[in-house]
């Protein structure tokens, strides 16, 4: 698609009023506070060139509306940087984009579409905002506060493996494909929680910078792990679930005594690092505790 | 650099209130309304694979300026999408930011770093928010106005020819790599004027959008394009000048009886399209007004 046929579509998606209709450089965005994140996605890094472009639409702004849900926000919209990619992709990325927005109440504020050079992996950018936040840091669990996580952790990792060729369910490639921000939850947990984040690159890697973020300690037991049904019957690994990434669930730091539907999976304690236990027995750590971005050159 | 040693390096530069240390996923902007535009550079499309890294983070930060500066916007701060690519690179990239920001008084609110895969060109993405602006849009235009240029006109574009190869003076090369926003200009101009945006893609081409989104015609005479010295003693070429792009000056619709340092170039009238005249004689149109991407598929 051209550059005109892309923004012709787009205008026909759910617009915000700060996009003054797309046929101005800027948007002017007028609530306040905003909480505003943003989410480059990489093919070949973050997803693979075998995705569908509808899934790519979806997880791209899923993983930033993500964000959103870990500081209690309520989605504004969106800014989207799309590299022109073909007639057939650029269409069922569209086709997505629809539908991911429609899903979170989410609009179109602006953005900006390029050309690469051929043969170059698609590069996107999401940059989501969102109003109403409580907007808890990640650095402020207090020493003697439990961590919980939402949901079930390492689906997404196992749909990673199956779209890579490995045999298992449809779900999990689903959570792999089409995370659901926990955007409820986070407008709950958020005014009452003291520390919150989002599980993106594996809960390990992610609940020790949580603890580095906080000055703390933090200790997991591998065992209070929540897996789902369908992952225990993929594999059950809880180590694996535990560095795989893509959960896009909410870990937070919250008393001993909160009530809460999440998992109590572990506590902070004065100190620095990530200590594993599992069922109470210390445990060593692995070699990687999750996902790290590293430079090519 | 890794992810971490570039962060480090993040947080030793000017940094927003919003940003919250960098510690964070997400900022907190609290100012309303906010401007926001965003643009993605291309390596081997926006900037060629020789340009400095220096030069590609000025101009990176200096051309979404330069969308806040056609707003009458004051800079509040950026967000940064940056692929890591190299130590020498990465850090000569962060002292052309350093650069650029200090210039503009300009802040960094947050981003996102990424790995690329190896030979994957260089995508780069800055999203710019100001505040305090009169935002006046590109569809303001009336039948009747004047249009108007400020500063001069195929610098930039003459600078690219240079950058390639071509014989000429460093002052046009940097017109190319150090683009300066008309922020100052901006601000003065925008509570008066009735249209304005800036000239990225080619003086024709844009001055022709703008007509398109006011829904009237634009005649430009080309022997009033404004060209510096410099430029008439490289080529002096209007035509090329006024399709070359890159040129980041403000383009601007005021009564013909407007008082300005900028340059009248044209008016608009009732139609569409775009006419060119030479000297008050109608003249062909070229067969491209300026840069409009186009899909690689």
């Amino acid at each position: 698609m051209t550059e005109a046929e892309f923004i012709a579509v787009l205008r026909l998606l759910p617009l915000h009023v700060a996009a003054r209709g797309l046929v101005d450089d800027t948007a002017l965005l007028d609530a306040s506070p905003l909480v505003v994140t943003t989410d480059t996605l990489v093919e070949g890094v973050h997803f693979l060139p075998t995705d569908p472009a509808e899934d790519v639409a979806w997880k791209l702004v899923a993983t930033n509306l993500s964000d959103l849900a870990a500081k209690g926000a309520t989605p504004e919209g969106i800014l989207l940087n799309y590299p022109l990619g073909g007639d057939a992709w650029d269409r069922a990325f569209l086709v997505g984009l629809a539908e991911v927005l429609t899903a979170f109440d989410t609009r179109i504020i602006g953005g900006d579409t390029v050309t690469l050079p051929p043969s170059a992996p698609r590069i996107l950018t999401v940059t989501a905002f969102g109003s109403d936040a409580a907007a808890p840091a990640r650095s402020g669990a207090r020493e003697g506060d439990a961590l919980y996580v939402t949901g079930t952790i390492g689906d997404a990792g196992a749909g990673l493996a199956i779209a890579l060729g490995a045999d298992g369910p449809s779900e999990l490639l689903a959570a792999y494909r089409r995370p659901q921000p926990r955007l409820a939850d986070g407008r709950i947990l958020a005014p009452h929680v003291y520390a919150m984040m989002d599980v993106s690159d594996g809960l390990l890697i992610d609940a020790s910078r949580m603890a580095l973020a906080s000055g703390l300690a933090v200790t997991i037991d591998l065992a209070d792990v929540p897996l789902s049904d369908a992952y225990r019957a993929f594999s059950g690994d809880r180590l694996a679930a535990a560095t795989a990434g893509d959960d896009y669930q909410l870990l937070f730091a919250a008393p001993e005594a909160f009530v809460t539907d999440a998992t109590r999976i572990g506590a902070f304690s004065a100190g620095s690092g990530l200590t594993l236990h599992d069922s109470g027995k210390p445990v060593l750590l692995p070699s990687s505790l999750g996902y790290e971005h590293r430079p090519r050159g």
